[in-house]
């Protein structure tokens, strides 16, 4: 899978998602974005234990910028993407959208280092993930 | 589907779900019921807003009791089950679990009645929802 | 404190609470239970984290039964009680409210139990503890 | 209170904050911020339905930046603050942050847009509100 290569999760709306003001609650997009990032990483092999377990390593967020374009609502169908954009030594940034049908909903940058399991100190991301997005 | 048909309905356990005990949080769970009881009413042929628009009924939990047997943990594919076993004039009981595998790790009955959606007052199922529950 | 004493912390409800029905999402209320909960712990002089330390144990939900009786909206300010009724060898039954105002909203019934934090295996309930609930 | 006031609001860490990693959730540092927001609101004299109802608006979050420098874990007393920084005919712009004690955990810049609660509308910002930031 190139850089360029788009993963799309699906995730439909519950009441639990949503508010008092008939909408998506706005922090719940970033739990679908976690979702997304999570059965993105198992197409490479990799569940969440998994990876701490075998590399030693996990992902963790260090910053995130979000747009909300449009509201999301009950009963609706997302697709929830995650597309890496670049690659540091210890770190990657994902762009994820949130989309119903066509139309773009939210759209996030995410920027997440890998640190060491034990001390949580940035390390190098593992070549058999970096290879997945070079 | 008789009120004995078991509908079933996946949930995997991402970070969002747990805490730092290691495990599910407990309300969590109520929330992985509340999916299973809208994708199987979704089997009938109603979303949630379809319902409160076609039949002008919403269903509201009145009273839940819950189990934790043995906890789910990070990664877990769960199965969450939704099982009609009573059904009264404005009312009904299911009995949900949440299972890994073949092992049950929380069960719940879950009484809840149907209400008008403009007045909150109990009205009678749908006869269109009680014939697949008798 | 006797067990007969009721404990009481204040809960505010925020959007993030409530869903699309407008009201407070079912099991929303069960994190505001834990809230008050944790800090009729603190007036024992306990954290969470200080109890697992100092008593190696920590309380888990095993069982609760919970009736809604009437809802919560955005903005309510609302209190949420917790009072022991019974103690077990390793376990605590404790009635928990929530009211806004003198109105009861919601009533449960949580049993926890005294689990050692290496193990998870139910223990004795310290003394220390006990001794407020007698 | 100037734009330059900030105001703070407390956030207990309980264990439906945290995750398996043992740290407060990232989503859930988004819904301190609306608490937080929301109580400053309210030293200005309108709940959310009060302003819905009294100005007929409401503030929508339209694109928000996350900084996440240190985690927070359970036990933590945070102070969850709010501070307008620039103030548009239909926006404001918001700087929060989660501090422990004088360390700084988490900021955001939070860009709101009042809208008509209506129509969905930008509108402008309501002169009552406007002049407690100018």
């Amino acid at each position: 899978m190139s850089k360029h290569a788009i993963f799309a999760w699906p995730a439909r709306v519950y009441f639990q998602d949503t508010d008092a003001g008939g909408v998506v609650y706005h922090s719940n997009y970033v739990n679908f974005m976690e979702r997304a990032r999570t059965e993105w990483l198992r197409t490479f092999g990799y569940s969440n234990a998994g990876m701490m377990q075998e590399l030693g390593v996990v992902f963790v967020v260090r910053s995130m910028k979000l747009d909300y374009l449009k509201p999301a609502i009950l009963d609706d169908l997302l697709s929830v993407t995650a597309q890496v954009i670049a690659i540091g030594r210890s770190s990657i940034t994902v762009v994820q959208t949130v989309l119903r049908g066509e139309t773009l909903l939210t759209e996030a940058e995410v920027y997440l280092v890998c640190v060491d399991v034990k001390t949580f100190k940035p390390v190098r991301v593992p070549d058999v993930l970096r290879k997945q997005w070079d």
